[in-house]
């Protein structure tokens, strides 16, 4: 992630630095939270060209091979036949469940070219298709619609004010979505609500800010928590990682609880 | 509108013709749902091209001076690189508060070229995206950040399966975001659940189906209700349109109670 200098005209509130390094900060790469996003909505904006070269923007419907966008779109709509003609294809798709500020919300271009898939890859691009968009059923076989597959070449995140980053089509390819980030919204409630102390003591042990007042969980995937903390100095933004990479939602209430435990033992020694 | 051939395999449910013409079908035009989609919301997706002719997708937050959208974005950011080197772009626009079937949703693509306005333009851009985007005070001002304004030649308006038309730029100029549509959910709530008889009676005097046994509001805007109706023949979509156009959304009350009363009558000669 590249700093970029937004010509701050000087009334921006400051950020108190960490005092030591956060534990574990590692967080999800770029082509893990474009997967992630990909993965948690069916609908998205698609750019094609008209045969002038004109940009154009239309609402479409998609479901995943992998991670590789499959469209169903009608031969006779303008995307449709924009695609006939020139395959180049870029995907936006804003992160569902973000709420609040929209510009802080989370979105990816996925950028490529689109093409028809083979008769066996039909079928599986079908499938992926109608499970994602079970309307598709209605229409999918009608003479007019043709099944597109998005081959993702360039991936870019933006993760809300100023957090972006770029990924290639090969790390897209390679990366998982994230099986925690999807049912985070009920644990962080439940830690903001319940575990407010254990939160304050896991950014103070783990966090690198040991003058933590008050901590916030803002969010989660498998490599930790987002967490807004509130110092003497003022409010920052770090993590907790967890130890090790979660693999399933199931190991988040254990990994929490033993990092818990160890911070209530760090700060009574 | 076109009728569109998506050579139907043959199972789909055939709808009932009325029989006899509604009394008032007027509906709005594609333009005036175009205005109505765009004042419904803040954000879109921006259709760009970079500097190889690729088509670009990404998220944009705008605001409207007339029907015509002001972006506000970075020079650092793709799209903002994309719209320095070639002013061609275009805006889909998902109209809010559809709910249910994404693929029934109404939306519209404005296509057109960018400008940055002048001096005297530039404020009342800059007031027109503050005010549709109270975020945008933080980084309006950055010195990379930069107004455009696009000039919409071209529209296209997608009402849900199978409801399609276009305009041109100087229709979409000169129509007026429909003032009943935005305060319509609570009034369809409520016709349909203290008027369900008056909306039938309607639909049997008024929408061309003398033969209505329940009618359901699914829709209001400034020419009339959009009415599903169960007949003894099957489900069909018909219009109640208002004896005039409505200029504000006050107005509604009153046309429907005297269309109500109307409509009493018709059925007690």
């Amino acid at each position: 992630m590249t700093p970029r200098d937004h010509g701050d005209p000087g009334d921006a509130p400051s950020t108190p630095a960490p005092l030591r390094p956060p534990t574990h900060s590692t967080r999800p790469s770029a082509a893990e939270q474009a997967r992630t996003i990909a993965a948690s909505t069916n609908a998205a904006t698609l750019a094609t060209v008209t045969a002038d070269g004109d940009p154009w923007a239309s609402f479409v419907t998609y479901g995943l091979l992998g991670g590789q966008p499959v469209l169903c779109v009608s031969n006779l709509a303008e995307h449709g036949r924009n695609l006939a003609g020139d395959p180049r294809a870029s995907l936006s798709i804003v992160a569902v469940g973000n709420g609040g500020d929209l510009l802080d919300s989370s979105r990816i271009t996925l950028a490529g070219v689109v093409f028809e898939p083979s008769s066996v890859e039909r079928d599986a691009a079908r499938t992926a298709y109608i499970d994602a968009v079970p309307a598709g059923r209605i229409f999918a076989d009608f003479s007019d619609f043709t099944f597109w597959v998005l081959d993702v070449q360039r991936v870019r995140w933006v993760g809300g004010y100023g957090r972006m980053d770029s990924a290639t089509g090969e790390d897209y390819a390679a990366a998982a979505p994230d099986p925690v980030t999807p049912n985070a919204a009920g644990a962080i409630t439940h830690l903001n609500a319940d575990h407010a102390d254990a939160l304050a003591a896991m950014a103070r042990a783990f966090g690198g800010y040991p003058d933590t007042d008050t901590a916030v969980c803002t969010g989660i995937d498998r490599y930790g928590l987002d967490i807004q903390v509130h110092t003497p100095r003022g409010i920052a933004y770090t993590r907790i990682g967890f130890p090790e990479r979660l693999n399933s939602a199931g190991q988040l209430r254990s990994v929490t609880a033993e990092l818990a435990r160890a911070a209530a033992a760090a700060g009574n020694p």
